[in-house]
């Protein structure tokens, strides 16, 4: 199936395929986000968790609160300590993505638009729509739209080509009848979008599946 | 000293100051946020961590990541655990703010406008600029400007009046220069802070002491 975004169409991968290995940075989605209506009008959400591995280990939001156990074990399967990580990301400050930073205090840490080491918050680019070079492989994009203060994280060089772990600036696949009600700016948020399909091969949403 | 803030003054409080007693809730500053500027153009910076004890226990922002020990050892002097906390508030989703909101997964947490108990997030009007009671002494309101989404805690009938834990809507009492600079929408901030001056006997900001 392939959903028709702008004049450009992504497919949606299966369930299994949560893994894109590559050289130099590899990314694996430790946790598929969610968000499903409940019949009282409440909705059961979680954020995407997604690692990336290589020169440095990365993590690209930490879930909900509840997600401290689940993250510690899904960490230590793959034979990592929390401070192992060297850049804990947030794509935006929700609950639902970044309820774990404490597992990460000596990390290099960027939540939104704020950089920072411990309590050193390091002057940036990211609210002038410029973007964090981590290395030649890896940066920061300013993605705005759902809250003022989106980021993503761009991988290239993977064996599916470049990666966009992407927040909530796609809740998933087919995502039409949804984000908008979500987004703080929707006009700003549909050029994040279009830029983000432009660029990426595949792009990992922040309550669905990779596509 | 007395700062005019639009035609209202306020007074900035002694250090020693941090305790408010009351009846049914009092309120107390766990820890004075501070944004200290550096001389390489950084900022050490946390944001105010306050507890408001009575009916139940509420805990309004857990401060930045590093905080996990500080703030357990904080509640276990006075008595409490984690899971005693009832109600967590995050003012808005910047990351000195929000650390910690995983010590408390089984709270009700507020997260800007944002409402869950556990992965269930309830519907709620603060987007639409509608307070969130709590019971009758206190309650939560949307004050946006900083971010899009930012809340302040009211808590009415303490012995100094109406205390307002008002996050970054205030950076300190006398935040002339600094609170635009932060601000997402000054002229919407402008709106909220002239609200709170009106409303509040003493407002809790986010870096720097209760005035």
């Amino acid at each position: 199936m392939a959903a028709v975004c702008g004049q450009y169409q992504k497919v949606c991968l299966s369930e299994t395929q949560l893994d894109f290995p590559g050289q130099p940075y590899s990314v694996s989605v430790l946790k598929v986000g969610y968000c499903v209506p409940q019949t009282d009008g409440s909705f059961r959400a979680d954020g995407t968790i997604t690692l990336i591995r290589g020169v440095m280990d990365i993590l690209v939001d930490t879930g909900g609160p509840w997600n401290r156990e689940f993250l510690l074990q899904s960490l230590k399967r793959r034979g990592l300590e929390p401070g192992d990580l060297q850049l804990v990301v947030g794509t935006h400050g929700h609950s639902d993505h970044i309820g774990n930073l404490n597992l990460f205090p000596s990390a290099l840490t960027i939540v939104g638009y704020d950089i920072s080491e411990g309590d050193i918050y390091r002057p940036n680019q990211l609210a002038e729509g410029q973007i964090y070079t981590v290395d030649d492989h890896v940066c920061v994009v300013p993605t705005p739209g759902h809250t003022g203060q989106d980021v993503s994280v761009q991988v290239e060089g993977t064996s599916v080509g470049t990666v966009l772990v992407a927040g909530d600036l796609f809740e998933g696949w087919s995502d039409d009848n949804s984000w908008k009600d979500l987004s703080m700016n929707s006009a700003v948020q549909e050029v994040s979008r279009q830029k983000a399909l432009n660029t990426a091969d595949v792009i990992i949403p922040g309550h669905g599946l990779p596509f």
